[in-house]
């Protein structure tokens, strides 16, 4: 019995999730980062957190927030890699930057599951390419983004957001199965995926999207559900929308800045007079809602997918509140044991 | 005297303007489009309209809206070439199809000086190319959209929108000139043109954009600002947008249906209840100008740029007040003789 209890005690060990958060280039500060990442090892006391960035705020924070100091590593770093740098030069520049140390780190100890950053989209991809690699037979990794759709409580991903500026037909195959990989840990057993075009029918679109259509189709490993525009996106008619990066991150930027304009001109509206804000007072509850609802492509996670090893980019303007959030989406990828998934898919 | 008098009277006859209308296929009926062309030609005695749709409801309209009849030539035709259709068979099968009528006539009557249509936005490029023709040099015509921004009054040009879906680095150069043109005839000496990309720095974005980006910068004849995201574009930072038609297209539709989701979601919160109903009734006034500011989209006219005839796509959506909008802007087209400027700008 003794020796029982000493066996479930090393596998306990064996399980504990390791995970990496690089705290600087956050635009709220690393301290947002560091108190989510907290509240995250609050709920969950079977992972151990290895955070990086100054030491001495790490500590404090800490101890200010009562946690268990026991659950965190920190490793010192005062350096970020800046979103104008030069991601690749960048890291030989700065071998001591936050995200280059938790590269290292990542690389060196295989029992680390995943490296979270708020740092440089650029720079999280280069380190990922060139100090971790990608899973055998995965031509690029894509960044995935999730959207708020229509459909109450439904949301949409989408890749490549940015990671692969010119993309060829077999890679945005490959961005449709991973994602349908990542959607089966979230529970959806057949993903929808569809291909951002400029129109519905087959045939329509530039010479990548009509030749990606054809691969898509005959693709065995995923419900392909046809061209989708951006109407169709935002009703939440698929669960994954699959595109190249450059025209991913149009679309992400319309998307996001036109919300916020809409929405501003909204706020505006309501707060113009005593008289207008008088009449919001009756709609504060609502108003609430839905300046929420937007705020969701902020806390979701993005994760890199087709690396050997699990990176994930947080939003660079993360709320601990956001943070949070990225973390429990984190755990699910970890122990949906997404990376493995992938590779299977992929070489099938 | 007598003689000079005649003279003039000549010369008048020489100077009244021809727009060949396309009544069919406007989402809100042919007859938004007709009343909306009559208030354009009760403001300007010197056009005269050609009118092409169902005779009996065009003639029925003049009547009740008391038009002077002489103003108008009305052709009839009852069959409309639709969205769904293959653009360029569409004009094989449906010859007698308001569409083909009308560019028969525009290219048969050189005194016409423009065709608008709220139609098959695939149909009126198809059209326009093969029975109109390129300017001299230009390598691709393109759609121009406008869109509101955050500067108040402050409109932003984009294009192309969807013509062309493969495009070269010297199509986006043609239509950074092109757009400068139309924006001269608009008051602006010497317009800002941004390229749309995903970053702001030179290097940046896929092999077309990188390679667009020299070009445009070595470009006398165009005052390029550089590249531009979501942001930017909607910050008004510059006068024009320039892209190929497929980040065109993805951009605009996320811009469309995001402003809408957005609008709706406000809208709905503040209708939710009686007691949220209350507090809008003192928000009337500002409520309906957001309201307008993202209906500007669909009253805009949107110039088939690099064709050798003046051609005006309007939205498939287009009040009576959104067809006179796009009128008037065509007449600014026809007076600035923008076909001319085009030409010699892209000859030079």
């Amino acid at each position: 019995m003794a020796v029982l209890i000493q066996l479930f005690a090393i596998m306990d060990m064996y399980k504990i999730m390791k995970i990496i958060v690089d705290t600087l280039l956050d635009d709220y500060g690393p301290k947002e980062v560091i108190k989510g990442t907290i509240k995250a090892a609050s709920t969950r006391k079977d992972v151990h957190f290895i955070l990086i960035g100054d030491e001495k705020l790490i500590s404090s924070t800490i101890k200010e927030e009562k946690a268990d100091i026991k659950q965190f590593t920190i490793v010192n770093s005062n350096q970020a890699i800046l979103n104008t740098e030069h991601p690749v030069m960048a890291f030989k520049q700065k071998p001591n930057s936050s995200l280059a140390l938790a590269y290292d780190l990542l690389r060196k100890d295989k029992d680390i599951d995943a490296l979270v950053t708020p740092g440089s989209t650029g720079a999280a991809l280069a380190g990922g390419i060139f100090k971790i690699g990608r899973i055998q037979g995965i031509h690029r990794p894509a960044l995935m983004a999730t959207l708020p759709t229509r459909k109450e409580g439904k949301l949409v991903r989408i890749l490549d957001i940015g990671a692969n500026m010119d993309c060829k037909a077999e890679y945005l195959v490959q961005f449709a199965e991973m994602a349908s990989e990542f959607l089966k840990l979230n529970g959806i057993a057949s993903p929808k995926i569809g291909l951002l075009n400029v129109g519905k029918e087959e045939g329509k679109g530039n010479s990548l999207t009509t030749e990606a259509y054809t691969l898509l189709k005959e693709n065995k490993n995923i419900n392909f559900c046809g061209n989708i525009e951006g109407d169709g996106v935002l009703k939440g008619e698929v669960d994954a929308v699959v595109c190249d990066g450059f025209a991913g991150n149009v679309f992400l930027k319309s998307l996001e800045e036109t919300a916020y304009f809409v929405s501003d001109a909204f706020t505006h509206a309501i707060k113009k007079s005593a008289f207008t804000k008088f009449g919001a007072l009756f709609q504060l509850k609502e108003l609430k809602k839905v300046k929420g609802l937007f705020k969701y492509a902020n806390q979701a996670c993005a994760p890199l997918l087709g690396l050997k090893r699990l990176v994930v980019k947080m939003h660079g303007k993360s709320t601990a509140e956001n943070v949070y959030a990225v973390l429990l989406e984190t755990f699910n990828m970890i122990e949906g044991n997404l990376i493995n998934k992938i590779e299977q898919s992929i070489n099938k």
